[in-house]
C-alpha cells in the first residue's frame, strides 16, 4: 500500500508508476484503486477532441497555461493510436509540450492502444482516477480520432470541446464526422484562416437541432496565438456552472459509472471468451470453416457460446 | 425462404429487404443468411477510407463508373455515423451519387450505427454477405471516420484504400490519427493541391516500416477530373493477385472470419448481460453507487459478473 498512500500525498511518481501498472493491466494496481477510489470525485475532467490536424494539443497547452495561472494543479492525458508497425505510442510525451512538462503543477501522459478489445478505455478510465485521487484540479483527455473509440473516451468527461478547423470539406463531410453531438463547448481553431466564420456558422446551424438546455456555444480561437484562449476557459466554466446547478453533472457522472462498468464486463467476458476458447484452439479452428464455407458464422458463435455456459 | 431464392435469383429489392432486417437485428434474417451462407465468397470487397474531407464519395463514385465499363456488378455500402439529434443516418442515400442509384448494376446503400454496443460492424458484415449472394463482383466499404471502429470495418475488406489529401496538418497529425498501417493501396486524392507531391512522400517515408512483402502504392489522383483513377484500379488489381498468388487472401479471410465470429460472441454476450441485468436494475443501482463513490467500478463489475455466472 506504500504506492497508495504516496498517491494520496501527491506524490507525482507514485502517480506514474500507478498508471504505468494499469497500462500493463497489473492486478495489484487495480487492487490499489479498489481501496482508494473513494479519494476521487473532485477533480473537473474535461475533454478535448475533434478531427486531425485540428490544433488540438497546441489548444490544450494554451489551456493548460492559462488555468495554471489560476495555480490549479494539472493532469492531460493524450490518447494515441498506437502504429502495429512500431509497437508503441507514436507521439510520445517528449515530443509536445516540453515547457509544460518542466512545470511541477502539470502531469501528462500519452496513452497507446494496445489490442482490439478495448483496453484502452480501461486504461484512461483508471489514469483519470489515479490524477483524480493525486489531486488535479483539472484533467484533460486529448484523443486523436474521430471514431466510436475516441466519442466513449470523451463521453466519460464533463465538459468536452469539439475542436474543429475551417476547411475541412464541405458540410456533409462534417456532419458524416459523427463529431457534432458530443461537443459541449465548440472551438473553431485556426480562426484567422479563410472560412472560419463560415464553418462557425455551419455549426450553429447543426445545432440549431440541439434540444438539450444547454446550447453549445461555439469560440473562434487562434491557439498558436493565443487568441480567444481566456473566453474558451469562459465557456468552460459556464458549462461547469450549468452541469452543477442543474443537477446534470450528477446524472452525466451516474450514466458515464454505468458505462464504465458496462465496459469492465465486457472486458471480462472477453478475457474469459477468449481465454478458455483460445486453449481449445476452437476459434482457430471455426474461423478456417466459415472462411471455407463449411459453416456460417453465426452457427460458429452459437457453438462457442454454448461451451462457455 | 422466398426471400432467400429471390436474392440468389439477383433480386435487388430482395437484397434491399435483407439488409433492412439484419439493421433491425430481425432474427429470421439471420436464418436465412445461416442457410444460403454457402453461396457467399465470390465478390471483392474493397474499403475506402481516410479523414473527413478526403473525398471519399466522390473517389468511391468514380472507381465505380470505372468498373461499370468492364460490366461488373458493384454493391456500396456507406458506412455513417449516426447523429443522436436526428436519430437516422444523416446521410441517406439520396444526397450522393444519384446518377449512379439509377444504374441497374449497382446497389448503394447507407448504413448508420444505432447504439453504441458494436450493432454497426454486424450489420455492415451481414450487408457485405447479402451483396456477395445478390451477385456483385465487387463490394465497396465507404466508412467516414478514423477511429477503432471503421478500422475494425475496413479490416474486413480484401484491399483497403486510403484516401488521403493535402494540407491535413503536420505530419505528427496525420501518424497520429492511426489509420496509415490499415491501408494496402494509398490515393492523395485533390493531387491538384499545393502540397499533394509533399503528402505522397510522407506517405512513402511512413512506408518504409512497413515490413510486409506488399509495398503499398501511392497514387496521386484528382476524383473530380477523373484523374489517375484508371491508374487506382490498376493497383487495386494488382493487390488482388498478390493476395491470390501468395495465399494471402485465404490467411486474410480466415482471420476476418475469425475477428467476425469474436464480434458476434461478444455482442452476443452483452445482449445476455443487459438484458439480465437490466431487468434486475442492478446496473443502474450500481452505477449510482459508484458514483458517488460507495464502492468502486471493479467490485461493481466482479457483482455483475457473479450473476452472470
Amino acid at each position: 500500500m506504500e504506492l497508495a498512500e504516496r498517491l494520496l500525498r501527491g506524490d507525482k511518481r507514485a502517480a506514474a508508476r500507478l498508471i504505468t501498472l494499469v497500462e500493463n493491466k497489473d492486478e495489484e494496481a487495480f487492487e490499489i484503486l479498489k481501496k482508494i477510489y473513494n479519494k476521487s470525485g473532485k477533480a473537473y475532467i474535461i475533454g478535448i477532441t475533434g478531427p486531425p490536424g485540428a490544433g488540438k494539443s497546441t489548444l490544450t497547452d494554451k489551456l493548460v497555461k492559462f488555468l495554471r495561472k489560476e495555480d490549479k494543479k494539472i493532469g492531460i492525458i493524450a490518447v494515441d493510436p498506437t502504429s502495429p508497425f512500431t509497437g508503441g505510442s507514436i507521439l510520445g510525451d517528449r515530443v509536445r509540450m516540453t515547457d509544460l512538462s518542466l512545470d511541477r503543477g502539470v502531469f501528462i501522459r500519452s496513452m497507446g492502444t494496445r489490442g482490439h478489445l478495448g483496453g484502452l478505455s480501461e486504461s484512461t478510465q483508471a489514469a483519470i482516477k489515479i490524477l483524480d485521487i493525486y489531486g488535479c484540479d483539472y484533467i484533460f483527455i486529448e484523443t486523436v480520432g474521430v471514431g466510436q473509440s475516441e466519442v466513449d473516451i470523451v463521453k466519460t468527461c464533463d465538459t468536452t470541446i469539439m475542436v474543429m478547423v475551417p476547411g475541412l470539406g464541405d458540410d456533409i463531410q462534417a456532419i458524416k464526422a459523427g463529431i457534432m453531438e458530443i461537443g459541449d463547448v465548440f472551438a473553431v481553431n485556426k480562426a484567422d484562416r479563410d472560412g472560419a466564420k463560415r464553418t462557425a456558422r455551419e455549426i450553429e446551424m447543426m445545432l440549431d437541432f440541439n434540444k438539450s438546455d444547454w446550447r453549445p456555444p461555439v469560440e473562434l480561437v487562434v491557439a498558436t496565438e493565443n487568441k480567444g484562449i481566456s473566453e474558451l476557459v469562459e465557456q468552460i466554466k459556464k458549462h461547469k456552472n450549468y452541469l452543477e446547478e442543474t443537477g446534470e453533472k450528477e446524472a452525466r457522472r451516474t450514466e458515464n459509472c454505468k458505462n464504465e462498468i458496462i465496459d469492465l464486463v465486457q472486458q471480462k467476458l472477453m478475457n474469459v471468451l477468449l481465454d478458455k476458447s483460445n486453449r481449445e484452439e476452437k476459434i482457430d479452428e471455426l474461423a478456417k470453416k466459415v472462411a471455407t464455407r463449411k459453416i456460417d458464422p453465426y452457427t460458429a458463435c452459437e457453438q462457442i457460446f454454448e461451451r462457455l455456459k
